[in-house]
């Protein structure tokens, strides 16, 4: 068993690092707060005795050694960089639980056949750079590093110039390490766990996902004495294109979801009809032909609304995943040490995009989830107890202690 | 006749403060750039021998003497602020079109029996602080100047604090002056005279407005793992408001506007529901039945559309007239003088709000009109011909000499 207290500690002391207004973190990918909690993870990964690699996304590798040089190691973590307005456990658990498994290990004395690895992934979250998943999409092959780096914020600025400044771009070649297994534990993200008293989510498949950039291009004018009939207005038009992203995606239930979650019209102003607006929706589902239908619908009611509206119309994707199935012998892992350990258990499927989702393209791979409060996240207020965390720690601990063989 | 080579230098000269990024303007209010166009209009009117006046909020008077000390004087004006993304014309040629009457006595060496004044209105686009016309409607008693000065921009500042700042808050009580008669030239900025080939707007009526800031409160929750059953959709609830602010001025067609400028979503990233959203509803008509109508059924339909999401809705009034009757004696003689100089002419209901507008209420008041291409207002492609600048400015004169008596 680990020790859910140290786990608790650790989170807690992350979480003073890029606090938020609300309780929650604000340590969004490559910026000072996303340093100091490298740093911190750094530290303590040396002070447990590991040796730490980092890639030319950023992405940080602490390895334990095992007995067998020559055996491929198992990989354990997830991400330390937050949403805006985020929580304390999305992703963090899952880098800090990989290290808690460490630190178990070495009180309990024992090595594994296979070298363990925690890792924190660089940009999971997205928000700052889309797309999600950002590094471990390069480690996976599914992105250019190049590309990745003239990824732009919001201000204009580059991921690989940001990289640099805050220090964290390695000199290890993106994806060129080889996994036997990796294992991610993550919060829930949704209520299904919670509201069902299970304590494990084993994690069966993850959904596909289209993130779609839409511009609108109408023409500003006075809101007072333009005539309805001439108006060309971008912000009505994205309007009508929310609303049917929400119908699209309620006509495919169960196993579909869609919003818009960034909005932004100009020259937003009281008395100006928008000129312009620019939008991204996140349609998903588990099924691949059903997402490929909502992207498809989505397409066809944002062209027949910008012809109604007589709107230029333009559509970017900008992140797209499949949906996944996961390594069934490291998900029979996952399942069997929730059994061994007791714990109410159900089979799930992700709705959020996880870097285990990219690095099950090319390894074996499994995801372990823990309930969370009121399934809510990607909020200041998410929440998990103590219990839940150690015990998805715990069964973090035997499946990956099974995979690298004791 | 005005000069009109010399009214179209003027406006010339003044659009290089405080330059747009596409042709147009970006001189709002209180801001340096408003300091800098004050300026110019200061040494202008230093320059045809006029004394200036500045009231507590910011307006500047500048008085040129008549032959009678005792008589009321004629006022004539307009504003020199512009929206963020603003014309060159819109509230600039009505004021420099009064400096022009002024410039053109002079020429004439005409004293008139009573004095002439010309009026800058501080703030009143609106758009960095709200409402829009502000000091004329302090100066006509619609508002406290306290409540006025306490009005913030989007960065929390105080008008109060920002006029001080600029350096342009006078002695003067405002609402002190008594006028004989106010009268404004402004372009239409909207489509009717340039499509019915009418070089003058003789404006009977103004439209009453309601603006309405609409506050919703959801939750804040992750795009992919929240089921849509369990969303609380801020921006859902959003773009449904403002397809029906749409609906509902077209079924009140003709002689009804409505929309959305403003609007904000909050975290506004790309995989978080929106739990809140800030937005502007902006409606108008002629017919203050029709108004009042609107303004309950966009209410009534926000509280539908909140009930139905789960939202909280807060609803905001934050600007308002009545639709405006101006006086038969002042537009007599604005329709007169257009006959007299032979410009094509037609009587008009003004679309957007006016400084007129509040005047109307404590003074004679008329408004003259010319024509902008393709309606084109609160835009930087706003634009108007030379000729058309001048055959406004040559009725505004005419009107203004008959009411100020020869
Ligand atoms: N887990 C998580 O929030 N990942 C970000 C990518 C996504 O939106 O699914
Ligand atoms: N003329 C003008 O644009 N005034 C601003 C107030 C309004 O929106 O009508």
């Amino acid at each position: 068993r680990i020790d859910g207290a140290r786990l608790w500690d650790s989170l807690m002391q992350m979480a003073e690092i890029g606090p938020g207004v609300a309780g929650g973190n604000n340590r969004q990918t490559l910026t000072d707060a996303d340093a100091e909690g490298r740093a911190l993870f750094a530290k303590w990964c040396a002070e447990s005795g590991l040796s730490m690699g980092v890639d030319a996304m950023g992405s940080m590798f602490a390895r334990r050694e095992g007995s067998d040089p020559e055996a491929l190691p198992v990989y354990v973590g997830s991400h330390l960089d937050t949403q805006p307005t985020g929580g304390r456990y999305d992703g963090v658990l899952g880098v800090l639980a990989g290290l808690e498994v460490i630190r178990t290990l070495d009180d309990l004395e024992v090595t594994t056949r296979r070298p363990i690895v925690v890792v924190n992934w660089t940009n999971e979250e997205g928000t700052r750079f889309a797309p999600a998943m950002m590094a471990s999409g390069v480690f996976a092959g599914q992105h250019d590093l190049d590309w990745a780096y003239a990824r732009e914020d919001a201000q204009g600025k580059r991921f690989g110039d940001e990289l640099e400044r805050i220090g964290w771009k390695g000199e290890e070649e993106v994806g060129a390490r080889r996994m036997h297994a990796l294992f991610e534990l993550h919060i829930e993200q949704g209520p299904i766990l919670e509201a069902e008293g299970k304590e494990i989510g084993v994690v069966t498949h993850g959904q596909g996902l289209w993130w779609l950039e839409i511009r609108l291009t109408g023409k500003e004018s006075h809101t007072g004495s333009t005539p309805m009939h001439m108006r060309v207005n971008a912000g009505l038009g994205m309007a009508r294109i929310t609303d049917a992203v929400h119908r699209i995606a309620m006509s495919h239930q169960p196993d579909a979801v869609g919003a818009v979650g960034q909005a932004d019209i100009w020259p937003n102003s009281r008395n100006v009809i928008p000129g312009r607006a620019v939008f991204t929706v996140d349609i998903r589902s588990p099924d691949a032909a059903k997402l490929a239908a909502m992207r498809a619908e989505v397409e066809a009611e944002a062209e027949r609304i910008a012809d109604e509206l007589g709107l230029g119309l333009e559509i970017e994707p900008t992140g797209h995943f499949e949906p996944v199935t996961f390594d069934a012998d490291c998900v029979g892992l996952v399942r069997a040490a929730a059994e061994r350990l007791g714990h109410a258990h159900r089979d799930i499927v992700s709705g959020a995009g996880h870097d285990a989702c990219w690095i099950a393209g090319i390894a074996p791979t499994a995801m372990v989830m823990c309930p969370c409060k009121d399934g809510l996240s990607h909020n200041e207020a998410e929440e998990i107890t103590p219990d839940w965390a150690a015990k998805g720690a715990d069964v973090l601990l035997h499946a990956v202690v099974e995979a690298a063989e004791v």
